[in-house]
């Protein structure tokens, strides 16, 4: 056994000091850092987590029915934190967008107003666990002119998470949109029918821990996953469709990478693959631990895929590479603090 | 075919125009940057570039002799950017680093006060190519004092980039020492006797572009890579050692992560493996391309690895997955812009 982190951490300061004082200036606080930061767990008890790659089809109420049978069977299993994919109660697709869209402001929305949202909730109460509800298209309607003409409609890509007694807890909507164009490929632009959200999401899980939030593309801009990560989550859940282009390049990789640089879990949770849709979901939903192993990985059917995840590996990963404690903000700013970060909607309709 | 990228950008434009300004008004700074900002190409013309996973021994000589054997033979076969690993010029350890220690400054230093500068540029000048030296172990001492005492010694890890002509174009000491302990597997601190470098660096080869620096360990942290492509680089170059343990995790992976999230081509130049020696060096130097796949990856014994890098693959990969202009820098900062950023070593002994 090698010496405990506290032994390593005051031998890293005592092996400092035969450096001379003038080269020692710009370390100085950088020291001081290291020997005074406490770590206190980032994941308070181990809780299993399951992924739901979800077959969803036309039909938004078949969906939901469906939804409710696989999150039951995850809840059965001993899951206490449940994800769902991207677009769970709908195709895929800017063409479905706005027809399969519902309207959540003001919260909390009637059942009759958001289907959706009255089954997740009900779902995640009736099960007792925290629901990561994939994501839904949202529509935010502005308020009716003087002449009583309808306000124009937003559209948002939208996930909802719910705590075990079915209240909601967090809301996000998917940041960076996807628009990409692999010429021959796949050539996808949601920015034809959506609007991005702006902000970082962060869910407070009482009894567990926090966690980071993102929907598809966001995985893919790593500040997400590095704010969340620096400000306490243990893990990193990101509802997405990957397709079969950049799915088999970048799905898994993104997980782990992810993973590996911010010593977190990161769950991905992708719909099952149909051939017979206008989209092709990759599927693969995975789940990796802090080392970036990949725990489980699902290949593209419907099924669920599960994992116990553990504050101890995120420490000892941690210790064992103790990046948290090595980073060299006197080199390069921290990206998870100071002013341009947005943890709030603004003008929210 | 899709559209062009112009064509894109002025339909992404457009596609956001009837949203009501309100909801607009937090993205309007985002939107009109997407418009106006052009992107030159950051690789001027394609150019091979080589790793030498180095066989290296305690005999620096012959390290030296052998280093310029593999340069002249990548030299050979075309290859115009020249990749040595980390401590090429000795065996790796605390136990050898002050002994293989050369005084650079003040630079340039003479032969007899740092044989791996001379053998070094020797080698780009001899190839005329562009020569990143790995890395040696380097001794800066301070002045003697007044009574005429031997000024205190700092040791870093220290790479070299020399151009054709053999002049010295940068200079970079490894940032974040490699200091780790799991538990049974590997255990290592440098700060035992290295001291940190305290610079970002980034290199200009006239004739290609720019390449971002970094040593080993350096690589798990990713504001380096970020900031060096934001910055224009068309490629990361990491002379590395990783270990028995981290190498089969991580080594491959973090190549393809730097190169996923900066789109642009990652080498990873590692000694060979030498089971004779204290440390084991995990070989498989590889060079990975923009869209994160690796193009070369070496086995564990002395070999060359190369590759063709691109700028149109560059420039294809970004325009296909345009993540360049899709961050999102209303909602988080931009790690490569602002005061936090340190490019020149300070009090540079």
């Amino acid at each position: 056994m090698g010496p405990t982190w506290r032994t390593f951490r005051s031998l890293t300061t005592t092996l400092f000091s035969p450096t001379p004082l003038a080269a020692q200036q710009p370390l100085r606080p950088l020291i001081r850092k290291m020997a005074t930061t406490s770590h206190p767990p980032v994941l308070k008890q181990p809780v299993k987590l399951a992924c739901v790659q979800l077959a969803s089809g036309a039909d938004k109420a078949a969906n939901l029915a469906n939804a409710r049978a696989k999150v039951l069977e995850a809840a059965r299993s001993g899951a206490k934190i449940i994800v769902l994919p991207e677009c769970f109660n709908s195709p895929y697709g800017c063409d479905y967008f706005p027809s399969y869209a519902e309207q959540l402001h003001p919260l909390p929305p009637p059942a009759e107003r958001s289907p959706s949202f009255a089954a997740l909730s009900a779902m995640a109460r009736d099960t007792g666990t925290y629901l990561i509800g994939g994501s839904i298209p949202e529509v935010a309607a502005a308020a009716a002119d003087e002449a009583g003409a309808e306000g124009k409609k937003t559209y948002y890509n939208t996930s909802l998470v719910f705590g075990p007694d079915g209240t909601l807890l967090a809301t996000h909507r998917k940041v960076h949109l996807f628009d990409i164009d692999i010429p021959g490929r796949i050539q996808f632009r949601e920015s034809d029918v959506l609007s991005p959200g702006s902000k970082i999401t962060i869910v407070d899980l009482p009894g567990y821990g926090r966690l980071g939030l993102s929907i598809c593309y966001d995985v893919r801009f790593p500040e997400l996953s590095a704010v969340a990560a620096r400000r306490g989550c243990f893990a990193l859940v990101c509802p997405g469709a990957f397709n079969l282009t950049t799915g088999p390049l970048h799905w898994r990789l993104l997980g782990q990478a992810r993973a590996l640089d911010n010593q977190v879990y990161v769950a991905l949770c992708s719909p099952a693959r149909d051939m017979g849709a206008t989209y092709h979901a990759y599927g693969h939903s995975l789940i990796v631990d802090p080392m970036a192993r990949v725990v489980v990985e699902a290949e593209e059917g419907e099924t669920i895929v599960s994992a116990v995840l553990d504050g101890a590996v995120i420490e000892e990963t941690r210790r064992g590479i103790p990046l948290r404690d090595q980073r060299r903000f006197d080199v390069y700013p921290d990206v998870s603090q100071g002013e341009g970060l947005k943890f709030e909607e603004e003008g929210q309709v």
